[in-house]
């Protein structure tokens, strides 16, 4: 640098040229940021249509709930006969008027260890969800908390006086280990029971035919597994074994007497949940969170070329490069979403904003139904 | 690690042991995890209500909703009268019930940009707090909405495409240069007339004068500057000179004929708004976002020992170190936030759940007010 | 909010309390902030010891370099003989000083996919971890970097021009589809062997058999799963069907005229992995990343009630509850890592960091055992 | 979703084709991930070099090395004679070969607190720095550190414990009040001095103008504020007020008898700061977190029609539209970065990777000077 001269009388030109720049906006430019005026009692389906052109994360849900308006009341019927379609049942306007888009729900543990399993009970309970992928705790913690409460309390508890009063915590959560210890005399008999059914039936048991089995058995209304066993909704799950099923699945290893263990072959899961993607004839996924629950609903979509709707809701971000915070365009670029879908992420922890589209989206579609 | 064993045919005790310990649960331990049951439409007051016992983010949403109704409520009167009121106006109890809680809010420059601005202009509107603190953005893009529109795009924007059409990105937001040149327009000959009462007057400008004249001058009752004049609320905004009002601020300085330049003086401002703090009964402060807008109102706090309540929104993470992330915590060993307030912070962009807290508590209050 | 008194002459005793209040430093207080002269060539080992005391993030590297140092220096003979001890090998003196830390290493598939890969070879080659955790992704992707390049690209390269090339973006990198191709090629006759194998020799696959075959097959010194197999260190992977390999194993799954279908069983690695921790007389943990490979390392070493080391390093933040997210201290409460180990998370992209412990902690241990 | 086939008996056409997609490399595509042969002891500079090819934020590193260097090397005569150069001293080739790039360094007051002060004192004290913008904070944790040490903490130590005994906390450091009320008795007699020359000599004080009087003042070579006085660096800090030495300035109204105050005055110093950017002929950024800092620096580049390099190290993300968060792509919109200059955002904790700049390509470039 050379000298900062202050003697000039003159605006600098470059200064005044660079800031007093002229402008010309694109022509399709229609949307500006309007607010809400709190002049009357705001429902959430009201919040969710101002928030499309409120900026940010909100106009980000907004969007969110657009989609899902789309995907729940897309017919096959909206789209013309593609040669896919010609000599099948396809064909008949009757059976495209029945055929829907298949819902895709992601989502990891802790969302079952909050107020959202109550979410999930809703969807699957009124068949607004067609498949679900989750991880081992998605199916653990839902089963137990028919055995016991999951506590508030906060992120700064000390966890070496936690695991003294044999308390676990899930973030603000806290959940008694008693209830793992109920969760574990429930189990360990139907452990035996499938174990019978394999060795004695003949039975070869996958993730998802073992969670519809502990759906069954679970027997409680309060249980997503259990709506999702009643109303054929599969629940995909290749970690099972990581948590505290796996802990059960472990020790079951030890007590049983005969020269056989229980085995859960994931081979054929891998078929069948890319299967229900080779057939949908629309496909909208709904994901929220990471990690493996994300990355096995979008890689079985890639078996159809590619999701039609895509809404994700996520706290991680992608300049680290991991599948968790990719947003959905590097989705895109692998077949696993279809392009020029506008997919949608939500930049939120997903307690905070989904039971604003369960109220303002799906709970409106499906009293339209009723 | 020596050998991976196989063999063994008992379950090993270390694991059981472990895995089944037993648990106590702390005796004041009454709050546990609860859904919400959608068979109803969920108003946005039960649904913050709700979230208090939700778990993560939406348990401290309502716990933030719970925070304000109480800094709203709060009257002087609730208190025992203290030692400093004994000989005082406060001893009487008239002067007690009238007494309410000075309220702070603290905001970044894109809140004003996105739809938060009308709910700003209601709060300000219905006197609904007493004490702002903003970036100069925040001023800037407040006047400049009264000249022209803020239009929603996407994040993903080419900024040299932009660049050439005039088009100025924030966020998933632009603006048309021409806003800010119809600014310049506006501005500059309002600092002539600063500057003459400068100069004839013997008027001193601060910050807040200057953005009270500012308020006062625009006269739109779309502005958010606008109703704080009307209704006496400062705004504070040490780094006035930082954006588009500084660029008017540099021009200013070369197109006068004078040889004095206008001054703004930013000594008489930390003088007024740490007397707010000093003389404030109660305070309670509201911060969205972090910068120097969110430590401003924490410093002031400090003259006072320290906030009665508080309440963060925000997105930044404390693991760097940066006042923007620090939670409430940090505050309080600074003496900014008294010991013992339970302050929140709520992780999420404020556009996502501000909405929620001025559709579900500030107007419930004003509604009951009336 | 009552007046601005502007009138007062004295400093208002509450500020001057509250800003001049003394302190006390606690008596164990030490170590204080120090910086870096950079008056000389400064080592990536001298680097992480002045971390130690540089404060945040710095920090947090300094304490996790010490750590895995501690972890990798770690002998049986360090600890007094314990109860359990007295009666087994591990009386004997000898027994004890070649008795080492059993070390874990997680991570994710996107590590894989940028250069860290050579950063893993290198601990596998030279036998500085004993046990692995990751994701399907994170196998394929050292598989299909023998087939063919990643490719340095950008974060917002555009999905739908990407999927017309046959580009698969992670991150700021790209994969041509071609290499996948190529994987499909090699792997498929190896899935007929795998078939062959359990059907004639009566094997059952697990994920970690199947990863183990895969790298005697692969037979490549570039590759991790190569040195896994060759130095006998278990990679353990409980979602294997998730991601290429499962795309090749749903293929598999059509290909066969054979009536069965090659089955991986997921009962016995969670038998495998458990009874390593269980039967580890120390344990250290490194984790790089979440999901699902995190989780699983720290539910292993619940088995154990807990490991004795642990370095986080994670971009994840613990405010919305995930697994992903939580610090060290949630695993605390668990049983998942002891109480009072001081685990270190290290919040930064482990690209940036985790070369700095390779080439500052890792490769100066080996070369002082050589 | 119609129905789950489990029937079919040949891989469905649309997974193969999507999986099987072939792909072309675009034609300048060259550069492809490399990692590290840890063979040899790596050094800093070298480290930087491979992390180009590295992927995520490890290429981000890679990429701000190279472009900090090419800051640092450039010399006017490296372009091109402009029609703004003609008939000026720019015509010169003498002058253009020792005409440099201005190089702006931003960073917030939590830099200055851990041990990055000595990283600015580095390149303050060698000029390899022109300009500097910060907070309040960042001025004032200078000064103190000449005062007091800051220790090292943890993140999570008790706020209210703290406040009792008088440590002030930020991150995992803390700070004895005592250091503060030392300030205090320094700087209040510098205040009377200011005073008196204000009222005595005429001199309108400024923020930069208040800074380098400290600077001469503190007299300290471990001092950044020192350095810059005596390599006439100017500091900019429109927030000056928001701190510590606001609570001076504060204290001061009250202790004069005289009855005018001390005035600084912020609307002199937005003329020197973008007459700064205005005269140079060639300018570089580098901003090292968020707030007003870095919007201050990328504002005053407007005024010269954007930086010919940028360079940000922040841990804030672009979802919420906050300027912190912004991207660089989002600066060049508004014309505050130039166009097609490849500007770098490395999303990191700056105190983990601004000391591997400032050994690695600073020291290095300034050793070839010596």
């Amino acid at each position: 640098m050379d000298s900062f001269s202050n003697e000039s009388c003159n605006i600098p030109d470059v200064a005044a040229k660079a800031v007093l720049q002229p402008s010309s906006l694109p022509k399709d430019c229609e949307a500006y940021v309007e607010g809400i005026h709190y002049d009357h009692d705001i429902s959430i389906e009201e919040l969710l249509a101002i928030y499309k052109n409120f900026g940010f994360q909100a106009t980000h849900l907004g969007q969110a709930a657009e989609m899902i308006d789309r995907m729940l009341k897309y017919r096959l019927i909206d789209d013309p006969v593609s040669e896919d379609d010609i000599g099948s049942k396809y064909e008949d306007p009757e059976v495209r008027k029945s055929t829907k888009c298949t819902i895709w729900l992601a989502f990891t543990s802790n969302m079952i260890s909050c107020g959202l399993r109550d979410a999930f009970v809703y969807l699957a309970k009124h068949k607004l969800i067609d498949v679900v992928v989750t991880s081992g705790g998605g199916v653990e913690e839902d089963l137990i908390k028919c055995m016991g409460k999951t506590y508030i309390g906060r992120f700064n508890m000390d966890g070496a006086t936690m695991r003294e009063s044999g308390l676990n915590r899930i973030g603000n959560l806290f959940i008694p280990n008693d209830n793992y210890c109920d969760f574990e005399t429930w189990l360990q008999p139907r452990l035996d029971e499938m174990h019978r059914q394999q060795t004695e039936d003949g039975v070869s048991w996958t993730p998802s035919t073992f969670i519809d089995f502990l759906g069954k058995e679970i027997n409680d209304e309060t249980s997503f597994c259990y709506w999702c066993h009643k109303n054929q909704i599969p629940v995909f799950c290749p970690g099972i074994t990581d948590g505290s099923i796996g802990d059960n699945l472990y020790f079951h290893t030890y007590s049983k007497s005969s020269p056989t263990t229980l085995k859960i072959d994931v081979v054929r899961d891998i078929r069948r949940v890319n299967d229900i993607a080779v057939h949908s004839k629309k496909s909208g996924i709904i994901i929220l969170g990471g990690g493996l629950a994300k990355h096995h609903v979008c890689n079985a979509n890639l078996m159809r070329n590619g999701a039609d709707f895509a809404v994700y809701i996520s706290t991680a971000q992608e300049f680290d490069g991991s599948d968790s915070g990719a947003n959905p365009d590097e989705a895109v670029s692998w077949g696993k979403i279809k392009a020029y879908t506008n997919p949608v992420k939500v930049h939120a922890d997903a307690s905070l904003v989904f039971p604003l589209l369960v109220a303002g989206v799906f709970r409106k579609y499906e009293n339209t139904r009723l």
